[in-house]
């Protein structure tokens, strides 16, 4: 199967890496690498270390010289529009491709047009990678719990407001916090996307579009993020035994699906309060399932290249 | 669909509601109840709460009046031998039966000779309840963890002897935290059975088998209860600010796969040490996903119940 991935930064080039060592088993052919900076293109499949030329004049060209089937959406994201993602998903399903995805932009802001636009063209888009690491969770919703509704969620779901709120914790300034989170690789290239809440907000966005057809987008989120938090806020809770996390949460109303980002104060018990350092934990609630929910410890590009993996296996397998 | 259950304890009541809740969009019938006392049998499908007549005299009776298709096996383990559904599984099995079981037993003590008996004769053997009740742990890791192999896991996969433990550490008696449990409704009939790490073990069996080709059974796992321990441990634990948790392990070295349950003394900020009450947790160690997790919050019987329906749903969905 050819694909043609948009973007070559730490997930991409994890992708590459776990193509290449199951490809024994899963013949799955990076065709070409497509960036702002430049292009690598071969009909047969490029190396793991590929020689770059100038860019393609356009996404298209790109598309038709790989003989791609799936295109893999991995540019960084603007949050304040989804882009670049936004404008390459659909020319690829309108194509004919498929496409998946590890940018939560697409799915947070403009989920429903580009599920329609794949049934349309009967392709498949998929996203795995974009709210938990490669964790199952959208695949595990889709195809694990039948017949059930996701009726709400609560998912402490982002890592670098966790570093910060934990090395407010232990005394730290917000300064130093975000430098672990950095020392980490977990805060994007402006922290703020984090500390700002925007993070939690896509996520949840997603999480409610693809779940409870909520049709928001992170703007529409009720959101509040850490930055009026300090370590005296911080001591304060820890001596009445409390944790400070920033959760995203979804309910539904009467008025539609409500969802809210906020540094929540909880019992230390509380699972939400469960997770440290990098890990991220989401609460389903269900109507025939009850609660239930997922975690994954420490992850890093490899976990999500794996999801994005686990995501061409199912279109493999549905071919 | 034509089920045929076995027992009818508080997770086949459940079943058979959520069943009647879904029979519009999912016809499932249930054509005949057994039980140690009676059998209840109508081809054209039983209702919630069906007359018993006398015990059939066999399960082969009961499968024939049922014209069943599937076997529910819901019975109460004994479990120093895994009966009676080590024997009623491989008797639908041979029918030409899909058997879908919450029943640890057969998965912890004889997993692969079910496997293999299911395959010979083209049906399924499904068991995703028996470990995290409804909670998607064998259908996930099955269809979300391509080409992925789970290389060990940790769960605190036991309630009574979660609530027993915290029952301690508040100051509690042992009886007391036993009483407590059953007044939960999660010790089994004998609490011994979960104090002396026997679920405990029978769960971690059930995972490796299915998971790492481990072919054992729980009496070969490593197994140390938490008899020994004492509200002054426990309360020696809380204050080095640690927590003491009943723990299923495994691990692959080059001698096999191990397994071992202890009381372990873990930080509290352990992902182990933070389900409380009834909820549980485990954590699987892969080698493609890294490590990542599942819990569930205050199952009941209807979580149970819809992990059977789960099941069910794969067969209908493959046949």
């Amino acid at each position: 199967m050819n694909l043609a991935v948009l973007g070559f930064g730490n997930v991409a080039r994890a992708l590459a890496r776990l193509l290449h060592q199951q490809r024994g088993a899963h013949p799955f052919r990076i065709n070409a690498i497509h960036t702002r900076h430049g292009t690598a293109c071969n009909v047969s499949g490029l190396s793991t270390d590929p020689e770059f030329g100038p860019p393609a004049a356009s996404l298209e060209e790109v598309l038709e010289r790989a003989k791609a089937q799936v295109l893999v959406e991995l540019t960084t994201l603007n949050p304040e529009n989804g882009e670049p993602a936004l404008t390459h998903i659909p020319t690829a399903l309108r194509r004919g491709l498929h496409v998946v995805t590890a940018n939560k932009g697409p799915v947070a802001c403009a989920y429903h047009g580009l599920r329609d636009e794949a049934r349309r063209h009967n392709v498949r888009f998929l996203h795995e990678a974009v709210t938990m690491d490669g964790t199952p969770v959208y695949n595990m919703v889709r195809q694990c719990l039948p017949a059930a509704t996701v009726t709400g969620f609560a998912g402490a779901l982002n890592s670098t407001t966790k570093v910060i709120l934990e090395a407010m914790a232990r005394g730290h300034s917000f300064e130093e916090g975000i430098a672990q989170a950095r020392a980490l690789g977990v805060a994007e290239g402006d922290p703020w996307f984090d500390i700002e809440g925007w993070d939690s907000a896509c996520k949840a966005a997603a999480l409610a579009n693809v779940w409870m057809d909520a049709r928001t987008t992170p703007a529409q989120v009720d959101r509040k993020g850490i930055r009026q938090l300090t370590p005296e806020k911080l001591a304060e809770a820890a001596a009445k035994g409390k944790r400070i996390v920033l959760v995203s949460r979804a309910r539904r109303t009467a008025q539609g699906v409500k969802l809210r980002v906020r540094a929540e104060v909880l019992d230390r018990d509380d699972v939400l309060a469960s997770m440290h350092g990098t890990s991220n934990l989401l609460v389903l609630e269900t109507d025939l399932m009850g609660q239930f929910g997922v975690f994954t410890l420490n992850p890093g590009p490899e976990q999500t290249a794996y999801g994005v993996f686990a995501d061409l296996m199912e279109i493999a397998r549905n071919s």
